[in-house]
């Protein structure tokens, strides 16, 4: 059964000419769920052979621009080229509130149906279900309220040997103890690796995390693998922020703009 | 002195790999106008190597996505990169209502100055005014209610052999008659071109424009120079509505993303 992420942007705050912002596609038994939509996402999707129509349902982990810019350039192009399919969108409420002014600012009801679900950014609760996998969210420590989510396949049936699969996306936190609860022995942890250690008053300030906190949540945690992301646009070159969290946990990895990986 | 057009989107609607939709920017005595800014300008604007910091005014002609999604990541970015200049933005008052909701839900105050200046659709009005430039608005026919703009250098005093340049913008507009008045005699008429003549009709109902009415317009007005934009995303190659143009109104170019001209 396909379980992937494909990194759409890896860069925070602001796009660059070789990192644009947060957005990451994630393929659950051939379900496509799009997790956050930072500015020109709908161009990373056309770029990496996405057919983005498939998408059916849009994650938004909070409401900093890097993460939800081009959601509605995306959910009107959807419009635009003909989806009649249904899109759920999960967010913190104000997020309706922002799409459909900015529809009714350009006259435009949209030809399929779109679903908002509310993410509640205090405790943990289940906000999908399929026959193969269910999402959660839980609260991340930023300095707005935040959600992170939990992708986990059910129990395989006939197949005891191998465990259930688990993706934990952690979009932007700083360094919180909590966060080690909610992703527990995941299989693949994303979490934001903003700036080096050198930089950790500053993360702290912004609510963000370095590479070597990422590194021991992960640790701690247990976790099998982790990609580290949301890199500061004053690193051109990542590796040694990739080297500097492979110190404490060996088996990371680096998102890249259009990195697939099985999970 | 300088009065340039640069080019940072051509196409229509949806962005693709090879065309951003709709923004230019315009050079007027070393004063940077942005004029209407789609999903992705800020990557063009650094794709292109311009100083965006240097931006001081920007205008919006109308609420559709495709001319001003790229907006609110601008102004953020402006934000997080340090800016302290002001910046006057001009569009129809309920862009100002976007803004505000964006900001307010990421918890930001810009660290610059931001002045918004209403545009009215109806009738002519003067927006901006310096020693050597002015600027007018005027109204287009379109869906949503939408304005033009005129930028038109002030008479030179001391050579009387050379006449004020000036250059009109009609982003999304149907043929209009009206709109001949406006644009009379203008150096650089920019003009939207949605189809090719074949696909008359349906510009009629979408409130755009076709390369013959394009030219008929500029022919009328008598202007020097017509540029041509605002594709559809369904020509791949534009040299057909540049070559369908051309048959009525010979001193036309085409808008390609990237392209730098002296008005």
């Amino acid at each position: 059964m396909t379980f992937s992420l494909t990194v759409l942007g890896s860069n925070s705050a602001i796009p660059t000419l070789i990192r644009n912002p947060s957005a990451h596609l994630l393929n659950a038994n051939e379900r496509l769920f799009l997790i956050d939509c930072a500015e020109g996402t709908q161009i990373q999707l056309r770029k990496y052979h996405i057919r983005f129509q498939r998408i059916r349902h849009i994650m938004i982990s909070h409401l900093h621009g890097d993460h939800f810019y081009g959601l509605i350039g995306l959910l009107t192009s959807f419009h635009l080229l003909g989806r009649k399919d249904e899109l759920h969108l999960y967010g913190l409420p104000l997020l309706k509130q922002i799409i459909d002014l900015q529809l009714e600012a350009s006259d435009t009801t949209l030809n399929y149906p779109l679903i908002f679900h509310d993410l509640n950014s205090e405790g943990v609760h289940q906000i999908y279900e399929d026959d193969h996998f269910e999402v959660h969210s839980f609260p991340l420590v930023h300095s707005v309220p935040t959600c992170g989510f939990l992708f986990r396949e059910k129990k395989p049936e006939r197949n005891y040997l191998s465990g259930a699969r688990s993706f934990a996306y952690c979009s932007d936190s700083m360094y919180a103890e909590s966060t080690i609860g909610y992703v527990k022995e995941v299989t693949l942890l994303y979490h934001e690796t903003t700036f080096m250690q050198a930089m950790a008053d500053n993360a702290r300030q912004k609510f963000h995390t370095t590479t070597i906190e990422a590194a021991n949540i992960a640790m701690k945690a247990n976790v099998k693998k982790l990609m580290i992301g949301h890199f500061s646009a004053r690193y051109e070159d990542i590796t040694p922020l990739l080297e500097e969290t492979k110190t404490v946990f060996p088996n990371t990895i680096a998102a890249v703009d259009g990195l697939k990986i099985d999970i």
